[in-house]
């Protein structure tokens, strides 16, 4: 399964007149396995900039509307960026991109590790796969010649189907005899089984988790991407370019939150934050006050289990944990969850066991499942189960009360490879919650599980939460930066207050920095977007201002709600009942609930939207006109 | 994928003269999905009996010399007997038979359950699968018009592949529509993934355990074979014969041992007593003693989580626990682990937690795994851990020491769908110490694990391990009876003399009674061959005596080595240096080694062979003439 040699020249760390900020998109056929290269003008890469701003455009290209996500037709995409793989401060991302089968509407995630910047320095700065592979297959990019130019070869990967990520890692650089150099993205046994909550893996403990992308993949039968990097990403200006790095890495380590609290305790330091403040969601968000939030938090990870830190390829944050746990039941020694996953597997779940979360973390990493999906749907089931909706005859025995740590790990192997009651795991929690017959008990929005924040004392988390695209997520938004944290200043929580505009800016500012450029968005904590456009300016030779990010994050923004609204899905911004009608019942929040309607009808008039829905002429003021049939 | 309905008249309980004792074979070809029907006339009924005895001889013919194992042409052999359904005691049991991939050599398991009785009572007295279906199918057998004939169809089993037995059971009723009624023999993932310790479950939690015989199905790609019952079996003498059982029934329920240990304490009342005799093997036989086997006996299980009993088809003994768990971590409500389980999980392991070995049982069963081979395996990676062969990386910080119970769990998921290092358990323990460097660590005869005896204190029992023809095994000879319950005479189990004729008796009885009638083995501590001989000639009509009891055993234990000579594998007669040459440390049995080559030296002259090999003489004088080519 060999494809002829293609040409690319090995660029050089200066200026290539001739080349400028072109993308480089390799399109793959899994059917016919045939390739074909594209390139995508400088002017629209300005317009989309890369990431999940080209993403989304491919998307609407590409996808056939109203397709089944699980279909061939369903075009699966990854992307770099123009910054990735660059000195660019925390480039060490990618995105990938899809119609969702857990959401059915936009599917976008992001994943660090060194993916995205080993992919770019083969000379591709997209993956865009069609169709699906009769069998299992997983594909190199590697100069196997060593001649300057990249060999795309379809390898057979039957014998890595079915397969935990971590032994197909393990055995595809035994097979391809390439000891620890390059990267290998893959899916695990969840997406095999095309899991509504699978995810898409890389580099071992990364991942692209949310909207069930890993299902995508394996609907194609593409275990795998081996990647091995042989060139360097063009830049403009490469001296001021460098200057410029160096002077933001700067001030990334002066901050408070990325030199200090994320280095030293990890995002687990948001734990005691969140509960202090009666927002760290327990017992299926049942209330915002878990007792012994503390037992799980990254001071007390410090003090106990932490061996090391880790971080993506050119990260200076290194917020990854290593931990070693000596003591049985709960044995590991490798890479340990993150706060979302801590949360979802424990606070959701009324569990304050580190041992037992950080084992199953792992479990659900190997078994290529979205933690915070995952940890969420067993929350729920947990719910389901005490109110008596779950037959004896499904558990043999488990009793799947909230604070269960067994339970966590045998539905972790259930879930993945989809046998007995976790094949109901594996639907998530919108899906699981309806076949039970109590609908409202998912907390989730638009199919999405929510994550790690109570939004009833955070009003704006709450407006992010039911507006974000690909449904209930903290990343489209993060508003606990200003609701909690103060960074860079601090607002009122409580208050609905201004929060459509901090929400929209918000969203505009991730979509076209972050998400697209592509990097890390903990770069935010620390850079605003006049730090972005002094980074972008030597970057590309464009001369960008705030105001052209701005509004190219609001187009990119956009163009994913045309998607949504072309689908007919994913453009009603709600909430679950729990959050918008029951009263926080304790806690720093108590009495509070999130006031959506309100904030949502002055997000629309800001947005100019309609229910939702982008308006024509705010289409044609983005230039997005070509765009406007997909909203009639 | 139906086939044509199949012509069987519906038999009633009484003599049919043209039919007799004839064996109704159905034979079928899943690659064109064919379906043939053969009698076995009653002169070779008479000479093999069905069970082991047919199978070995339908093995010889069919499957050609040297194959591979997980072959196509490996058929896959599926028999009951004449006393299988019928009134005949404790007849719910059936035999399954091809060449090993666990032993390359006379492959064949023995369970309980409906299976057996349901099979017979569709028409068919026996399968023989041949080829491999491309897709994965599975069988079902029935009377779906209600018109007295058996129909014979293949159906898709895609859905099912993957999933755990329980998961596939539960589904296929639901599909079928069947409720709880019939029976089905199904493979878990372990037999799907060609797992050398595989087995081939049926009745959820039933198992044909031994010499990975699940592989052989998963190579067809056979997930299951659902049978649901609508006919009778023949009787010679109804009246008669229900007069004979009802004694021999009286006589299971007035013998301690069938009608008093095994009801009240299960199989796990054996724990206790090998333990004290210093013949209970743990840490991988590095001793005969476990300390705190009690906390695992049946004694303590009887006094802790016991609600209930369970007895395969028309059984009187019940022997089959029903536990309930509800402390965590471990919980279970469902059939507990019996001795031979609760030994290579807990005391080969060093494991005494109850909870631990009755959950990680449950999840053996539902991967379908040998649990014998499984835990011997398990425990032997572990005497490789502690002696430093097994890399760190392999485990990801699970300290594999003995003693360990959350290992037990973790590696039966990841054995069953080998994943990590559940790849290398998957292989056995003898593969598994040749790669780690340390064959002799493996304690198996033949590449079987040996089970729960340390024969060291009981000479007998080594013999017997080391002249099956399936490798280490308890079940061709089984010698603690004498040797240590004194059932129906108490032997010494120190001495060597007599052990040679001991063994040989019970390899030939065992061969032509519960074997190969098909019945289960337990009868036999309250039945002797005078028992069998009432029992079989009103039922077959057969002048049956006990001297063509005891011939037709060694005709079919020869004819079983005949296979072994033929393939040039299985007929050393060994036993691990660790038996031989170390004697036992500690305990009742303190000092001894088992004197085999004295024992051996002796067995092949009263058995006629040389060097583990029938001579042709020997065959001759059995009326095996027409193998003798095969120890040429």
């Amino acid at each position: 399964m060999t494809v002829p040699h293609l040409k690319w020249v090995k660029y050089k760390y200066y200026k290539i007149p001739n080349l400028g900020m072109e993308l480089r998109i390799l399109h793959i056929n899994l059917e016919d396995k045939s390739l074909k290269e594209e390139k995508i003008d400088e002017k629209t890469v300005r317009k989309f900039i890369g990431g999940v701003g080209i993403g989304a455009m491919i998307l609407l290209e590409k996808a056939p509307k109203g397709i089944d996500p699980l279909s061939p037709d369903n075009p699966f995409i990854v992307m770099t960026g123009p910054a990735t793989g660059t000195p660019f401060p925390l480039s060490g991302r990618h995105h990938i991109i899809a119609k969702s089968p857990l959401t059915g509407a936009f599917g976008d995630a992001n994943s660090g590790g060194n993916f995205g910047a080993m992919l770019r320095r083969t000379g591709y700065d997209g993956l865009v796969f069609y169709k699906a592979s009769d069998e299992p297959v997983y594909l190199t990019i590697m100069d196997e010649n060593n001649d300057g130019v990249a060999e795309v070869k379809f390898r057979d990967a039957k014998h890595l189907w079915g397969k935990g990520v971590w032994y197909t890692e393990e055995k595809i650089r035994h097979d391809l005899e390439v000891g620890s150099s390059g990267s290998i993205m893959s899916i695990g046994p969840a997406g095999e089984n095309l899991s509504f909550i699978s995810c898409v893996m890389n580099d071992e403990n990364r991942a692209a988790g949310r909207t069930g992308l890993g299902a995508v993949m394996g609907s194609k039968r593409l275990k795998a991407v081996y990647v091995k990097p042989f060139l360097l990403p063009p830049i403009y200006d490469k001296e001021a370019f460098n200057k410029v790095c160096n002077e933001k890495r700067k001030k990334l380590a002066e901050n408070d939150i990325t030199g200090k609290a994320l280095p030293t305790y990890g995002t687990e330091v948001v734990t005691n934050v969140m509960n202090s403040l009666g927002n760290y969601p327990t017992h299926n968000f049942q209330k915002g006050v878990f007792p012994t939030a503390d037992k799980i938090s990254g001071e007390t990870l410090k003090d106990t289990y932490l061996v090391g830190t880790k971080g993506c390829w050119g990260c200076t944050v290194r917020c990854a944990r290593l931990v070693k746990i000596d003591e049985p039941p709960y044995q590991l020694d490798y890479e340990g969850a993150e706060y979302e996953g801590v949360w979802a597997l424990g606070g959701d779940c009324g569990i304050d066991d580190m041992k037992a979360i950080n084992k199953a973390y792992a479990i659900i990493n190997d078994m290529g499942l979205d933690v915070i999906s995952y940890g969420a749907t067993v929350a729920c089931a947990m719910e389901l189960y005490e109110k008596g909706k779950i037959p004896h005859e499904k558990l043999h025995g488990m009793k799947l009360n909230f604070g269960n740590a067994q339970a966590i790990m045998d539905l972790a192997w259930m879930a993945g490879y989809r046998t007995g009651f976790g094949d109901d795991i594996a639907l998530g929690s919108k899906r699981l919650a309806e076949k039970y017959g109590m609908p409202e008990l998912a907390m989730q929005s638009k199919g999405l599980e929510l994550p790690a924040y109570d939004p009833r004392g955070m009003q704006g988390m709450g407006l992010a939460y039911a507006t974000s695209n690909r449904g209930g997520c903290h990343l489209r938004a993060y508003t606990p930066a200003y609701e909690a944290f103060g960074a860079p200043y601090k607002v009122d929580p409580y208050t609905t207050e201004g929060k459509a505009k901090l929400v929209i800016d918000q969203q505009n500012f991730f979509a076209s920095t972050v998400d697209s450029l592509v990097s890390c968005k903990f770069l935010t904590f620390a850079l605003g977007p006049e730090d972005f456009v002094d980074l972008v300016r030597p970057l590309t030779g464009w001369d960008w201002t705030v105001e052209e990010l701005m509004e190219t994050g609001e187009r990119i923004y956009n163009l994913e709600r045309v998607f949504c609204a072309r689908e007919g899905t994913g453009t009603k911004d709600e909430l679950p009942k729990r959050l918008t009608d029951e009263p926080q019942p304790e806690g720093a929040a108590k009495g509070y609930v999130v006031k959506l309607d309100e904030m949502l009808k002055e997000y629309y008039e800001l947005r100019g939207w309609k229910n939702g829905i982008p308006t024509k002429e705010k289409l044609i003021q983005l230039g997005l006109e070509d765009y406007t049939p997909y909203i009639a």
